[in-house]
């Protein structure tokens, strides 16, 4: 039986309570997560991002620091997750111009007791927000969407890839 | 002419460089905004969540607390956002039978010299991924989506409602 | 009938979810908060600390910065806390030789609309806690209490004076 | 001799000067720490926390929330204290009904370099002021006391158990 | 009198003790701060900073939103400093081809009761450390050099400029 | 070839996108860092701070504890670098009474997969920094210059010696 298949939360104990949980007694493993998401917008938008990132103006540029540095930040934001010591993370922008939209990539990796999937999907939605951000000016109707776990490696439960 | 119908974006000085705009002339007045998102999930992981947001393993009850503490955190995760001493911060919850799906709801307050649209979209988000992290040893394909602004009060631009 | 009478709590609403209290409406006035706390040692610890803090070794000048810092990021500790921007703090020790004990004061100010208890109390937490850090090598034994409010000036409850 | 026997503070160095601790050549080895702490407060306040926990308005689900934070927070709070990657931790409270007080407990584990007393005693201290600030609305003269540490083992001190 | 002409610390009380300065009583001004630094390099590494800064691998955009948020985080670096609402934040570069080097400018902004001088000296530091960073794997003998206040205005002591 | 010799930026992937380098492979070792730099300031705020640093108003102290903190933030402060356990972290201080100014030293140590160059350039700007912050009543004209690396040892690239 692996992780995924297990009948109940991990962060509570029997009696209900949160608790960070116990991961000492894991093995140390190369671990990497890769999670997506989608940011949509106006054409307007859309168009200023997109010759922006070529000539100048660089949101997904500033974008994509901001989801390196969240995923250093997990412990910090969500609060039963595991300090750790991330040891790889990139983010990656595709360009929609049928519906005007971006997809955001992320990819963290760790050798840890623990995996990087939270990190993954935290580094997609800060690198999202940052883009809302830095077009609301100009629109305010995006949406964000599709924020998700595409594929995991390593650790006791093995590989997870999304259907 | 408000800010919504600004022809470009106001975080690039006209030489295209990222930089912090100077909100210091701007009123202070009082501020609301409204966001909004969903995640969805497993039947199962629904299921647990939804029982145990009224027994125990209280899920929402975390996620609401990473909700609110990350509204008071934009300012570290979103590059050029502006320190703000938000005054209120709510978070909400909607459960969908028929989908399995959860709605997130945020309203952040201030008075004060610029909006909290990312407040109320960071907390919307962060109260989304703890959701994802507490549920993820059952269901690791839930998705985050919809995450946008509902309806936003104050401020030189005025009232903006989402279609 | 002042806030100090109030029958219930006000970080929950009505259906007891936890939320951060709008402050939005409360008036700008002065406001300090005085709190303190003790730590009893072992008399070798005690002497160490009494005369390293003429000599060398200053443990109550690192004990002092890291209680005036921690009054500053009570917002990152306290969950439902707003953010506040303090306008003073102070930290204060008094040595008592009967029984090898350390008094801690801390005095915070602001000129905002929700008061500073949390900070001065935080203060004196960290600060304490940052004088067994330092000693733990020659005492783990050390004990930290009394850690309460004075006395806080300001606000629509008005003055509180511990009896 | 061992750890706790040493005659002066590892915290400075020979000319007084602090800094943080060389545990470079310390051995990795598995580390748990248990804290506990005291707060005292009013019979009304007392009673909604207690009521509270269990139907709605959740005081103490709040502050284990907060005190678990905390402990992945304490090398931001303690000056020297080193970063450490804790891999678990637990808050558990205790009701005195007697003498209307909470008893709040907490256990954190590493498998690391350094010991993980200060974040237990973190941890305590701020569930303490977390369930201050919930309460003081009803309550301004709530007293947290008894923080202290109950048990280390690990380390090359070996394990400390207090009278 | 001015500040300038004091002739002690202000971030020490009467005894000599380190204290957060009460600016509760100073008036809200508009005060605005300009620092600057310098980096120097090898040839090689300011070639691929120079061309890199217009084509790809854009070392001082990275460097420039470095600088903005570290403005932000001054109250969590600097001990004694107060916590600050920066209303608007800029960096910008100049190339030097005859010594290869790089100046980096910073403008901070406010209205409030204490200056920005830290702010704008820190940006500036930081946005020049990230520069090494980012160019460390080909030049290690990088130096960074006169960090110092160029000008700042508003405030009780009125404007400074340096000579 | 050593890590000092690369032709290129190791920030930036091969389209010229900002990544945190990925560390995963490289090998766990003793890696210590050496950096410097300088403060100089007029006549009567060196003699303020020397007299300082040994009777009351310990302006070096509290410069200490900042950088020996800093060192513990660089991956929060530097966009790309990665969190780091570091093992150890001094600050050591010179006077120079020729021209009044301060030389200010950092050593950091750790076991890690990656070096901590960052981590003592970082601590030497904002103990300096900081230095600047407590003496700029008495001087604003104050200098910070030569911040740069003296030596590394450990890792694949091996010890660097600035000549």
């Amino acid at each position: 039986m692996t992780d995924q298949d297990k009948g109940s939360f991990t962060h509570f104990d029997e009696s209900g309570n949160a608790h960070m949980v116990d991961v000492g007694s894991k093995k140390e493993t190369e671990r990497v997560a890769y999670a997506a998401g989608n940011i949509r917008m106006s054409k307007k938008a859309y168009e200023l991002v997109r010759s922006g990132s070529v000539k100048k103006g660089d949101v997904l540029g500033i974008s994509r620091v901001a989801g390196v540095m969240a995923a250093k930040k997990v412990d910090e934001l969500i609060p039963l997750a595991h300090p750790l010591m991330i040891s790889k993370a990139n983010i990656d922008f595709e360009f929609n111009d049928d519906d005007y939209s971006i997809n955001i990539y992320a990819t963290v990796g760790i050798t840890g007791k623990t995996g990087v999937e939270m990190e993954a999907l935290t580094a997609v939605s800060i690198s999202a927000l940052t883009i809302y951000d830095m077009c609301k000016a100009v629109d305010k109707s995006m949406v964000i969407s599709e924020i998700r776990l595409l594929k995991k490696t390593g650790g006791k439960s093995g590989t997870y890839i999304r259907d």
